[in-house]
């Protein structure tokens, strides 16, 4: 096994280990780690709230998640010898929950799903859904069933929700310039158009204490996925996987964590992955000059791993770019998957689910979603795979009408 | 094998055949073909144009294409006892290109991909490319190749672009109304924001020339996707498939047209698929009231096939809500999936290929557009994920760079 | 489409068509279609029997089915300049049933297997099941049922049976001699060990008069697998394949028939695949020296198809080498398989299923046979997985009991 | 995590653990944990060899590899409420190597894959590859590779080679009777045709000091598979998978060990896996009287796990039950597997590896070995199929002929 080089504790806060992580982009957050290229290496992740979600049924740590505090990073890694222009080479050896962990802060077991109340964080039916809701999930080997969504079960796609590399200090002004912008056409909008830069709740690792205040108020978010990779939730970067990262300062400084038991194209809750802690093992390699070589500039390129749940039939449902009002926008492929995602919901209610339970296991299991049509205007056409051999029963339509699940603890909610 | 209820000969256009088909949608238009639920039968379909797209080195039939006319579509199918508020099941049991044709509406052995002119259609990525351009591509059995792109070979997923059921009159009104609507927003738009109903053009089936006029000027055009399904160009409507459309008139009056060889998610030259004549195989059935039983009201529900093409490898591009330009947007799931295929455009050029061959490739290829992340403020994350199989090179970066593809006939360009 | 070298009229026999193919295996049976390497064909395939089984209620023709008038094959086809030594490359662009046929002979829409009965052909279970029995399936689109077989319907993944290269003189002089030597060691056994050269019924396509006789006594029958490929019944060479043949005389002389809707692995019921005519498109190329280059002399390699029915859950039998009546034998796999499907046929008929029926299933449907352990003295561990999508009811086990199958017309069956 | 009941600690050997396992089937053997239908849990399970042989450039630990002492197995598990005629159901929950583990018997890190010498052990080709010859492979997250033969790497497809249930004391007496009558045969044969009850070196757990010499001489040893599953080696019984086992004495018994970290279908070189220590969880649940209801009575069922990696292409080779001197035999799959491997191994040589080598690949990497025609009379055709994957170089024929690889360390070799 490859040496551990940034270990948790998990009885300990993450700001109260032994090597410091951080939640913030910013070129200056000085290495933790050193690795060279071809070096295979092991590091420990926590849960991008460190722990404030509990294992219960209430949803009131939903409603009131620390949202400027996440997420909680491992990193960031020096690559000796990268240079900006290179792309570098991450291989994704291995991903897990950490086993035989004790304590509040332990992420073996269990993870969960959260519907962020509209205030604070909100989701991609926020309209729709505006209060919080939660599922916790508990892991039997590589299965994933919670008491809050009775009738199914599903393997896990294991995979970091976010990796990336540092930005530049001239990205990290562009991303701060142009996030700053698209604020400012409506500033007080809830939920926000984007997240500026937050001293408060900053963890920036190394930083030296003299220059905390001025990289604390520079410090990009990590909310978003931007060209450095980032909180890119592709439920794909599963074992196996190898991504190629743009490099934008020396060194390449790759940070990791946001780490989901499983998750559906689009995370659409918000929260729709099932959070945990865990590990990661990677090996780095690099590129000389790859960026111009391949034409990357300002995206990650990857390859998913081969093992993944093999499912061989699928219930899809359609959407297309007409609000629930009735509104027709034009080629609106973000609002098609929102109304084939209500189609999904829609139905799955007739099994007897509550349209939060739907929407919650929409935001975990392995769906997938999809581009289907971009172009044939005024409608862009999206759908929504649900694989059905995730139920318990049969899923599919009949003559004979829906199955009714029985219902156990329901969904735990909390509004404000 | 079932008996064919709408054969046609090849020799003749569209509109001088035993049965007439029609290229828009309203309830009016008698059904052409009636059977029972339960019923097998094939029925054949002509490519969009009608034969207007040539298999020569030319792009100026793509240019000055005949976009009024299309889609030439088989039906209205009418389903015996199927009401309003039903939901037809629809098996499609087989589908593929005509074989031993003659003549110029010939469709078996080669199909075509367009780029469309920004002022004649347009599509996904119309500013970058405004030419039209063409790539010819030739079947030999189920593997398409393009003299116009080298150095790949794919298997194609056979499927309907379009099919769907008739809309009421009431749904007839209200699409009519919404996608006017849009257009009164910029109705000089190039391309334009949606298409009105268009009487230049219209072919209207079994109408009585009394209402034709009236229809041809009510009839809703079938480039978009619906709620009765429609032009949803869902690559994964393969053979196998079960698709379960909604009910609005008494028989349902389905409608069957535009075979694409294969395509990519998203279509997104706008004709990216490959498109083809050939004929289809259905089953129909009725589940009485399932509207209502299983939550249906505003689109079709499917299951793709169990028998596509199997790629274990893939390299996948992602992109996210940021214009070329460098404008943030807010949570665009449509510019995050521009953004991801410019990136693959962007490292296919690496390899020799133009971007136009970029771009028709991905039109046609069975790659993947994936919704990744919708979530996270302000960037969604799109995916464009291709298989590497379909290269005669090794396409994955790596330290020895790449490949170059040895250009032969370039891909057909044509402007104003 | 490429050209129809091998046309068959389907209103005559196999011997009035205006090529004639051939049964059995010599290098003096001149080519009948010469093609160049690097060409694409189509040919067409007679049903193994040439129309003597048909779409009936009876087994009288399987019990009395002309064995030594097989295989009805296409060719021998002439590559030119292919020498022995190299590598025939030969690619499956397509195979399917002849679309639209009439009379007796026709191939499309429907198929049959049979258990052949003790005396005449036998089969891998012919001690527990010695009697003869026929289903007859129906083809819809890709997917085949049997009025004789209720509650399954599957993908078929249409294939040729047998594919190969003439022998040599001095092959075939060797096929003769071994296969002489073990009918010797048992020369009376019902079934026999083996078939030698039977005169009666030779079709030698245009082997001149003068050499009938002569040939007609040496040429090998095509029952068995050889060194040249021949009647290997894999069932995965399907649509997409590439298979490399070794050449043992100048122009390879391929011959090809024996075509199956599908077929499970081992084809266990002897005729177990779904048989069939229809046609088959290949592309051919030669590999200089290829044999020795890639150390191949006694064997066909080949590289299976990329569409092939998906299935992700499986049910699955275990045999070892112990009879029936509890003799232990010595790492014997050819019994391990028998005990494996003998307890897959126990398994189904507890759901109402007949022996017969269940033993037809197994060698029709896409059942995967599989060398599990090999080495674990005395015991060879065999295993036989069913998909469990290709019944329409559950057929797991589980605490609720077999679901029963509703019979409809059983398997026909005849006995001497 | 579920409860480990059954911790090993890998410093000590296998008979100084808290908890004894046993390497011997008898019904006398008491369970040494008791758990519950429903009941998940864990248990670690130790090298079949417990440590003898050594990660190192030396086969000759393999030479002298003490087979009478295998196989270290956990158990027996007593199901509460299990009685001969039920099912016991066992999910593989997880299934893994130790991680962290250190000391002489670690098994995380590493495995190995040995040829048996045929005086000790044998294998599948012993009679060509009659010497000890010994791989290493190392582990990086789920990929092995191997110092020992260059150029391939693959995903483990981990899973448990033995498990089973224990015997009632009627079904080891014929066991004892039938391998008896067998060696009766042979009696001095090398290898050995069976392997009799050995008391020198059984460990029998928790039997009485009484009891213990006479149900060391009783006790089955636990080489091959049989009627209660035991020693099946099926590589696919993977993570997730369901397995089915007869009950034959009150609380089933269970028993479990030999983990690997892949293997190929057959096992081929005797010890092809790739043998480690790990760890294994599972659930049990019981089916009432299932073995009538089921129609089990001498066979395991499985259904096998999600989660295995995937391939999409494949290079198969085929093989025919003539011997190598070129005598025919009777429809022998054992043969025509052999026939099948060894052209393998012909081919794999034209690039550069030793027999030897490619014989241990063969029985460490997920190649898939099928009984593809079992009825064609005299020749039974088996198949051996290589995911191309699995190589690091084009491993396809084609006309610039095979790459060469570059040798290392070479396969260490013992001889006696």
């Amino acid at each position: 096994m490859p040496e551990n080089l940034f270990p948790l504790d998990s009885s300990k806060p993450f700001t109260e280990q032994e090597k410091l992580g951080h939640n913030r982009w910013h070129p200056e957050i000085p290495p933790v780690i050193s690795v060279k290229p071809g070096d295979s290496f092991r590091v420990d992740c926590r849960e991008w709230f460190d722990g404030a979600i509990k294992n219960d049924d209430s949803a009131e740590d939903i409603l009131n998640a620390p949202l400027h505090e996440v997420h909680k990073l491992t990193g960031p890694i020096r690559v000796e010898g990268a240079k900006p222009g290179d792309l570098l080479v991450v291989d994704i050896l291995d991903v897990g929950p950490i086993p035989m962990e004790e304590g509040p802060l332990a992420g073996q077991g269990w993870g969960y799903t959260g519907i962020f109340a509209k205030h604070n964080g909100g989701g991609f039916l926020t309209e729709q859904y505006p209060d919080a809701y939660k599922a916790v999930w508990d892991f039997t080997g590589q299965v994933a069933t919670s008491r809050h969504i009775p009738g199914v079960a599903f393997e896990g796609i294991i995979h970091p929700g976010l990796m990336g590399t540092a930005p530049s200090a001239e990205l990290l002004a562009r991303w701060n310039k142009r996030e700053g912008d698209l604020i400012a056409t409506d500033p007080h909008r809830v939920p926000p158009l984007a997240l500026p830069p937050e001293p408060n709740g900053a963890i920036l690792g190394g930083v030296a204490e003299a220059d905390f205040d001025r990289i604390a108020s520079e410090g990009a978010r990590t909310a978003p996925p931007r060209e450095n990779g980032g909180n890119q939730d592709i439920k794909n970067l599963s074992k196996g996987s190898r991504v190629f990262y743009p490099v934008f300062v020396d060194g390449g400084n790759l940070s990791v964590g946001d780490l989901h038991f499983s998750q559906g194209d689009g995370e659409i809750t918000f929260c729709g992955a099932i959070e945990m802690s865990g590990f990661i093992e990677l090996r780095v390699d690099v590129i000389k000059n790859g960026m111009e070589t391949y034409g990357v500039s300002e995206n990650a390129i990857f390859m998913p791993g081969k093992v993944e749940p093999r499912f061989s039939e699928w219930l899809a449902f359609s959407g297309t770019s007409v609000t629930l009002e009735g509104e027709q926008k034009y080629l609106d492929s973000q609002l098609a998957y929102q109304r084939a995602c209500l189609h999904a919901i829609d139905y799955l209610k007739k099994f007897g689910y509550s349209g939060e339970q739907a929407y919650l296991l929409l935001g975990a299991a392995p769906i997938e979603g999809r581009f289907s049509g971009v172009v044939d205007i005024p409608n862009s056409c999206a759908t929504v795979y649900l694989p059905t051999a995730i139920f318990d029963f049969d899923v599919r339509p009949s003559a004979s009408g829906p199955h009714q699940v029985k219902q156990g603890i329901p969904a735990p909610r909390a509004s404000a």
